[in-house]
């Protein structure tokens, strides 16, 4: 590490001429009032849909038991951390070379993972990877969706789908679930074979609901389709439900099956997100990404988290337990927690979800308001957590 | 570091009831034939506009000298390794959290660089950051182009800039620089208040050619703009000229200027670029980033390297005076190099500049075809690398 002396910017020596201190202008600009900071929104040649918009994100407070995003509650194991430090350090020496812009290693070890996992053997020529799965979604939609293109998603769900869809000029077509967030894939199926989206999105488990969808029922999908079916599997080692990769094979030209590190990984500060599908689909897809898109630091961080798999996912059973413990204590007090499969769950009823949402905050637990009236939605924490959540739940208006 | 033991995955117990083991499904698909291997691209159902292209990207060829990527040649010095390690070994407990959203102590850190270097003060809200220039470019596309939206390169240029627009479906104007590859400003005023572009992209200095661009010139183009002026600076660092930061203050509704640590900060691994704007441009991005696009790794990374600015920094004189001696000697060979003020050399003239590209990889130096006729481009290298490619340029095919 270096001095303090060392990380100074040269402010003083700025018009010195040793040259081994960085080159600072002779520049202008004293002004008293910053032309920049006098322009707003409004005044910029903004596209027109985006007008009005707020960022998409769930606030970001400083509370004490977060439960708002889904992630893992336990942190990476001190071996973990020891690994990924040791893989950066080694890595870190070549920081001035563009990264492997295919990320071939970290590809076969993801594909890897989904093989002993899913026991579907995959290769990396299988696999494609982004920083975090809304990458690789919005990938997707660049490659097979865009401008005269429409996807469909079974709402409520992953509300970062239809962003994305817009983000791309995608037009989205919003189908609803039933009244219970349960996906009638009959009537699904009836839909897309009517409107012939080019993308359909299937979330499962179902996020925000929880929900997942048999194989069986997904085919029913899948056969309706004309174009690319989308599994998103951010929660899928939650699920007690086999993972759509087992379809890959009987539908190679459609299916594409996203998965994460954000959740059961523990790896949500790491941003890594990846899909299998057919080797077509990911020379389709080195179309449109962005060259280098992964750092080094990112595919040898990833790599050095996927060696700690048995260890991270060891929680996913602690998770599951404790999910199915907190759904029945709700429902011992009174609450109607929807049937999840993932590391969270959505429950109400409540009369105004936001000033309960409010109401939680104030007791210091930080949950989910998803828009869903009546509704909110807890991630799955450490035991402490949950009962500190129950707590609260027995204090909130309803 | 865990034993070999511990980062196995559980094929054996695949059905054992172990509850530290992740789970492992119960699966099918042992499938002699693959059905995904049999899909083609073409059997997909891509987007027109894609069919028949190649992935963006120079080869990444196993050569002694490589010289084709801009990148800085020389590696990080120990302490930067050492504070990027140790930084990351900081941030690595928390992996299983999201990354701060807003990256706001990178953004921080960036203004304060570019305050110092450039000596127009900036905070964190006149500055954005994302995964190398090229999300930051892709995302002022999203922002202010796209269908229905054009945006005009002064070519030849950066050889992203159109195929981000063509990514993010903003059509394209190309437009020709003089035939010595300078930009005549009063002519390219003419042509965008004619046309009328959205986003014009002007590179300063100019990739692959290597000129700059006064400010004063800048302007003329500035005000002729009736929408957003990105300047791309990705080699400001290695540039004689002041920066177009200086004239944020005066046109804050129209220009962004865009850089990244790719090249004179020896962090293209890192991927890390960035942009100074109003921080209006900066709230109307936010309506179009991923969230969590910045990981904690490459938040903290970046953050470390930046401490170390100084030392990495010291290379750009360096650079920039063997630039000067590269360009002497290919003249004295008879080639005519174009005038650079980066850290690259366009030079020729060959009959057949494949051809020539191709003996000098034979000879073990990778340079860049940047498919101008009868051109090549080096990058600036340690002076034996420069060497080299000088030796190499005696003997390859004219």
């Amino acid at each position: 590490m270096s001095s303090t002396d060392e990380t100074r910017f040269p402010v003083e020596e700025a018009s010195s001429t040793d040259e081994t201190r960085f080159p600072v202008e002779e520049a202008s600009s004293t002004d008293e009032t910053r032309g920049t900071d006098t322009v707003t929104l409004d005044q910029l040649p903004l596209r027109e849909d985006l007008r009005g918009r707020s960022p998409y994100g769930a606030p970001q407070l400083d509370v004490p038991i977060r439960l708002n995003t889904n992630e893992n509650p336990y942190p990476p194991p001190p071996e973990l951390v020891e690994d990924v430090t040791a893989a950066v350090r080694e890595v870190a020496a070549g920081l001035h070379r563009y990264p492997d812009r295919d990320a071939v290693a970290l590809r076969r070890d993801l594909a890897a993972y989904l093989s002993v996992s899913t026991r579907v053997p995959l290769t990396e020529r299988h696999v494609w990877a982004a920083n975090g799965s809304n990458e690789v979604l919005q990938q997707i939609l660049q490659a097979f969706g865009g401008p005269g293109r429409s996807a469909l998603g079974f709402e409520p769900s992953y509300s970062m789908h239809p962003i994305i869809a817009a983000g791309t000029r995608t037009d989205w077509v919003p189908t609803p679930r039933r009244d219970d967030f349960t996906l009638d894939t009959e009537r699904a199926a009836r839909i897309v074979a009517d409107r012939r989206p080019d993308v359909v999105f299937v979330t499962s488990p179902n996020n925000p609901t929880g929900g997942s969808i048999p194989l069986d029922e997904l085919e029913t999908v899948l056969r309706a389709a004309p174009g690319i079916v989308v599994v998103d599997e951010a929660y899928a080692e939650f699920s007690s439900q086999l993972s759509a990769v087992n379809l890959l094979d009987a539908y190679p030209a459609k299916l594409i099956v996203s998965r994460t590190m954000s959740k059961a990984f523990a790896f949500a500060g790491g941003r890594l997100g990846y899909l299998a599908a057919a080797p077509a689909v990911v020379d389709a897809l080195q179309l449109v990404r962005l060259p280098y898109h992964l750092s080094l630091l990112t595919q040898a961080a990833a790599r050095a988290a996927l060696r700690h798999a048995d260890q991270t996912l060891a929680s996913v059973a602690k998770l599951a337990a404790e999910r199915d413990r907190v759904a029945e204590a709700l429902q011992g007090l009174g609450f109607s927690p929807v049937p999840s499969d993932a590391n969270f769950i959505l429950f109400g009823r409540f009369a105004d979800a936001t000033a309960s949402w409010q109401a939680y905050v104030d007791r210091g637990v930080l949950i989910r308001d998803v828009g869903i009236e009546g509704h909110l939605r807890v991630t799955i924490g450490t035991p402490e957590e949950n009962d500190a959540f129950l707590e609260a739940s027995k204090e909130v208006p309803r």
